[in-house]
């Protein structure tokens, strides 16, 4: 693969609804050399997560991007799932082509290891699903951590949580995951709810992306269609998690953050899934995480725009 | 003791600086019938509150209130104090009388559960400080329940701790008592970081309390002198916790809150002492908490202003 | 009180059917001033074992021996008992007086926190069954441990429970108190599981008690007739718990044990209320605990006949 | 490879001196078709367990057991190792050839996890270490059930632990993984230390497997030398855990045991890595565990030294 100019990205995720919309950022930018699509259990079931994955490849046209199915449930939780803002399928509301191709045959974990440790540049990891996969096979081979170059994680919050007051989906799902991706070491950057709820889907939103008038476009607008239409009343439109990790790795001057101690919890029935944010006491055995706090929705959404248009950029 | 037209009130604090006004509000309006001052180890030891609450007294001239000395520990957690903000003594920047006399000779718990096992009409219970006096009486004799009107606490927070990234301090030093008083069915209205957080002590709150000029003007905005000298540098001004409970049971219209869930952590040494506060969904076994989450701090402080003059109000 | 030559003696008890022979041998002796009876909350609610308790003292003549109403609930946990093991009333089988008398009108823990702290010479305390009475003393009033001279507690099991495959019914009942007990520096031995299991009550020991033929081993034979009825199958006769205390505080020799560091674990649902027993570090902070776990079983019967005769011993 | 009448088998282990006797037995013995040695970090560090499984290979002259290096660290614990039982290589004691051959390139659980899926007869376990490689292989790839016959595990203790007073070291180092895989569903047979702490390794048994006087017993007489030097002085001799694994699936009639519901902790820093062994209650959502209690020691000492030989058996 060449990758002059470009960032190697495996892209971790469960689409899911706001997966897509990454997916479809990611793999129109010329920017990113996508290695491979790791799906793990999420928002829906595997067997869904990395089927999905490969329809959205096959509505893009890259069939050159490889999809691996990773674990099918968290370290030891029992699997929850979002149906409910999904849809059953986990991307209700478009209809997809059915995909050109099967999954790879490798497990996502051996893809993760094999590839980050025979890397020949260092790979950015763009995670927006419960951190299964990345957790096991830093498990199996800890040494991956030198073939990564950042990991830029959707999950948790600083001041909230979606599933309970505390906890956001992705880390409630998998807290253990979580936990072991927080304590390895690597350099995280965590784009938590804080930011992702400041980046809402409007009616306005979905009529400019429809208006592009092409059929990737027209997918997405209908999955952003259904997925408005999941969300909380009290809320003024959707908050568009998993995008913002794609909009980050492509415009960082979009976001800013701060340096941070993270921690997940893993042990109380109350405050599982919990990310504790610690900005005034770093960590002093690993480097900080970066976590960001604000972004310009703005920004975000003509970035996301730029990106469903006829030739990407 | 007369009532007529007054509140019955038990005030249970740990004096501490922002129990200080609290307390000069408290004992200064003819609203409050003040039946007793129960002190309790928190921000410091025991031997302390009720010391600095019976100087407190006299400088009020308020010999006719008793003052009992409560549990000089946590339930289960080992003390922890606070004398970095405070001071060694607890009340430190001020000069302060000695005491015009004793503590009574009833343990604090004692006075809480005679008191309410036969007051002739509810009580109202001010807490500004660790809830271990209350919770051990709730465990002796859970009937004092129909003793209490209701319960105004300082403590916790909707989005922030204090003492770690997610702990006040009042339920950190002890959790279990906080879990105790929350899982009681007591009515119970909780005044959280969130609105203290924005009752912030400035330069000139301070003049204009010490132009009064009165002793007790002058006690008070030397306390808070010293009060705003141990504050982070990050806050504009030092937040005025305990006050506020006052403050709501002499003017609620000051503030605002919303009905929640609220438990308190007591497994997991990373979230040990967090208020979690549900709002979507309420408890179905007991009373809902009203947890307030908004203030109008100019008010607060005409309020405190207006109590700490000769005649009080 | 006289006390020549007499041990001072509090019992804390929830009788409960072993609880009612420990209170029979003890009320019986002459070597106990009995300066109260303590009742709490346990095998059944608080309003039956305090009646219960003053029903034994009115069968034994013992209308001197005040009994005292402790604590209703567990520091933290939901109250569980266990009426499938001593029937509905807590003392089934048996026909017992009313009461001749009230309860005193004092709580429990008022009557251990002002003994303990006046008492002329140290006071040894019988404790058999959830510790919440003498928790509360201790987190109310730390320095009553100058006033106890030891402490002897039936509860836990060095290897084996028997609420759950690890923890035993008093500690079960209220693991938080218990550990405020152990943490507390008292001295204290410990008879577990593993000693009470070896004293079990066959139909030849019931036989025995009968025979003596006075209303008090009436009465004893008919509650352990029904207490046997109750017990597992697997055991050749029922563990005759509470007795084994009062035995060891009158003839220790009938008993072997080792010092160790007991702690109680009150933090995970599978293990909560478990006495972890550890004999090859002892603790540093605090004296050790002496655990029994060997017994002369034909020791204590005979004990308990003797003292069930009409003149006691 | 041919397993006509043999019973394909796959070594999980982390050599250490217990699992090298194991090793001894089991690569001498006619009726395994061993498919491969699984090492993972343990006793000793990764890089050692799996060049002692090679040194032992080479010593028994099994080349053609490929042994596979597995996970090095735990899921979440941070490792710890016994190095004062098993000395700094962990085959401390003997003189041990350099091995003939690499480890193979796959990793530990990428072999289970494909010689599992498609293993043409299911496979029999025998784990002798923290449950690392087989809980990361469920945990990918839960399917692997089917190919597995049994699973027998030595670790943990119906009544005892060993490095805390209520953990074994292979649950307590890592409990995590023991708690994916007795959630799992799979026919687990438990050898607890309540077995292990049976069969002692005595002088004389050392003296009879050096007098069979080949170079394999003679390792095995010094390697166990060296073990029964680092035992705890109150043991008659050092417990031989690992090989009661294969002695049990050479010849069941020398155990005995009994159906359980088995949970490992995972939760509370007191309890962490004990396995609670409910025999009262049996799981209703997966098959008991068969908990083994019963051994005839002098039985499996003949066993052992039936396969230390120069034919094994």
């Amino acid at each position: 693969m060449s990758t002059h100019g470009t960032t190697p990205l495996i892209i971790d995720c469960d689409p899911g609804l706001d997966d897509a919309i990454a997916l479809m950022v990611a793999l129109n930018s010329s920017r990113f050399a996508v290695l491979g699509i790791t799906a793990v259990a999420g928002n829906v079931p595997l067997r869904l997560t990395e089927y999905n994955a490969r329809r959205l490849r096959t509505l893009l046209g890259r069939a050159d991007v490889p999809v691996y199915a990773g674990c099918p449930r968290p370290l030891l939780q029992t699997l929850v799932t979002a149906e409910e803002i999904h849809g059953a399928t986990g991307l209700d509301g478009a209809e997809l082509p059915e995909p050109d191709g099967e999954a790879a045959s490798r497990h996502a974990v051996s893809f993760l290891v094999d590839t980050l440790s025979t890397a020949p540049e260092p790979v950015t990891l763009a995670c927006t699903a419960p951190l299964t996969n990345l957790a096991v096979a830093l498990i199996q081979r800890p040494e991956i951590a030198a073939g990564i170059r950042e990991v830029v994680i959707m999950g948790g919050g600083i001041n909230r949580g979606n599933i309970t007051p505390v906890a956001e989906f992705n880390f409630y799902a998998d807290p253990h995951a979580a936990r072991v991706v927080f304590e390895s070491g690597l350099p995280i950057t965590l784009v938590p709810l804080d930011v992702t709820h400041q980046v809402l889907v409007t009616e306005d939103v979905i009529a400019r992306i429809r208006a592009i008038g092409n059929p990737v476009s027209h997918a997405a607008a209908d999955l952003l269609s259904y997925y408005g239409s999941t969300r909380r009343p009290a809320l003024a439109g959707a908050p568009l998690h998993d995008p913002c990790v794609i909009a980050y790795l492509l415009q960082r001057d979009l976001f800013g953050g701060f340096p941070a101690d993270v921690r997940i919890e893993t042990e109380s029935a109350l405050t599982i899934g919990q990310s504790v944010v610690n900005r005034r006491r770093l960590p002093d055995d690993r480097p900080a995480v970066t976590v960001l706090d604000m972004v310009d929705p703005v920004g975000v959404f003509e970035l996301i725009l730029a990106h469903l248009g006829p030739a990407g950029t």
